[in-house]
């Protein structure tokens, strides 16, 4: 990409982080702290927020009343509208999506859908296939909600192989992953950018 | 398959239900009541019991103290063990599974697999592909939890296309759904008798 | 999309179309003329050719010979190489991908990858789910082979359902349906110069 | 299972194996020649035959005369119709099945039907997901021709990973990899043999 001058220089990128594991101590949520941290110390014009889904209610159509949704879900539903980009940390679950990230992708393709037209990549830390077969469920899930998700690189990371990955905390501790992480940021902030520049 | 004297017959083959849509007017919910109601009326040996997956938590593993899981886990998961078989009503939501239906699923996978060896079969009604990308995720699943799925019917409905098929109540009220319905529940049956058999 | 200058004006996008059905009555086939048709008469910037697929023999590396091709496999894989962009028209067999389609795609995918950066869009004519479970598992083989589909529109038809939509030469005779394609592919040309203006 | 008296017992089960790959030193095909080697040795009452597919045309109805096939199909179609079971060794080509594998399926779909009802088991060797992707594909596929999967065991081979499990001619040499090979292998033969006393 070429240079871009001072005044055409766009505003950082927002991207809203989601996590399918609810469990205090997961990797995948210790995958988000890690690019969080990676956008302060090693990537500009990139700013990732930590989206909570764990207190949004199963999904119910009932508890949605005069086309209002309950206050839990409105917030979650600002917070992904606000962001330009999202970020999946999507573990597997019996060979497909997390129950928590699937409701919470649900109740935010309530109309309005807030995904439409945002880019996403998606992260993976799980045995077995390491999270791949959760990531084609999300992708296909993807294609209805209107999320552009980019191709490459694709992170699916082997957590109880050695090298020890994860601290005792879940804090991500290995070089090479974190490598993998940022070169998947910094392909979703390009893809990002192209699709912005050229509105 | 050859008639069973009275003294090999078989007892009735018990069925747990379980509907992804927690709406109370659910479509598939409706076809659920249908199923318990030809199991009353038009089949012989086979006896459908609803299990409510709505008072689960959203599945977290710190939820799980001391090898125990929350009281409406356990309780959830006691009536699968105690059933031969698995009957499906399966919405799509964003061409995949719905949350409610994937976490139960998730609860009862956790050790020891409540799913493990029992058949299964799935409808839905939906719009769009009618259920089937939330099918062939299900069915994916189930390879993994070791439920055994027939093949055959295939049944996907969509719910709002002439001839009216459900009144305002949820109810399913077209006779060649019905058909349908039945046909799958004497597969089903068929199938999980001939694996029982052979034990 | 703001208006262009002449002088930045870019060049016609040069979509290659693959058709995965080999039978000369085929509609998939006949969708690929309309949209060669709807280019010349009613898209300016956009010019479509048919490659065709069926002189290509079997996947077997075996037949790669000092990293050479065969010559129709080296002829399908220039031809790739000089397009902008994809249009698939994809059948349904048996639940997924045509053979011919997918051995296209695998030869193309040989050393060099020929697909990689490229944008594409998918339609089917079949049955039952319409061509859903084949679209899905064509935008799963493009995560690998680096193809970038559009996600909207989806175009799914039923080639049987009345009104009447290709003659009996195969030839689309429906004016809703041309117009669905039309959508297709001007969300495709769209998609295809907003990521290349901003490289 | 009970043992079975003289008079009762079932004749040999006869697996056709199919290889998706063509080439001459495919791991896979590797798979299938230890496959017939372990029924031979150390099975009792399975036997199985290597079904070629390479010289199959690609799938084009075109071909099929007065309700008739190719003579290289027609003589396919016999081989898999003479079976009780199918053994598939699935490549991985694109995140999919390979088109040698998919063609010779469409093949035998074609009327009447040569693989309804019959029992099917899927084994891999391949690099990234070691095929996972493949295997769900196929069984998404044998939902529609009715073959019946056994979920357990799978059977995914990293064919590149130390130890070193096959010789230079393609030849499986790990004798982990062959313990895995012949659990699969009963899992079929015993699942086949219950749906079939069942009958």
């Amino acid at each position: 990409m070429e240079e871009l001058s001072t005044a055409e220089k766009p505003a950082a990128i927002r991207v809203a982080a989601i996590c399918g594991s609810l469990r205090s101590g997961s990797f995948n949520r210790g995958l988000i702290r890690c690019a969080i941290d990676l956008c302060y110390k090693a990537i500009s014009g990139m700013l990732i927020e930590f989206v909570d889904v764990s207190e949004l209610p199963l999904l119910n159509t009932d508890l949605e009343i005069d086309g209002s949704y309950p206050p839990s879900v409105e917030a979650f539903r600002l917070k992904i509208l606000g962001a330009d980009s999202i970020l999946f940390a999507s573990p597997e679950y019996n060979y497909s999506l997390s129950a928590p990230l699937k409701n919470a992708i649900d109740w935010g393709s309530r109309p309005p859908n807030v995904w439409a037209g945002k880019t996403a990549a998606v992260v993976s830390v799980a045995g077995g296939s390491a999270g791949r077969r959760s990531q084609y469920h999300l992708r296909q899930v993807g294609v209805f909600v209107d999320l552009q998700f980019i191709n490459k690189p694709e992170v699916f990371i082997l957590g109880h192989k050695p090298p020890k990955k994860f601290d005792s905390d879940g804090n991500l501790i290995d070089p090479e992953t974190k490598q993998q992480l940022k070169e998947l940021l910094l392909s979703l902030q390009l893809f990002t950018l192209r699709l912005q520049r050229s509105l």
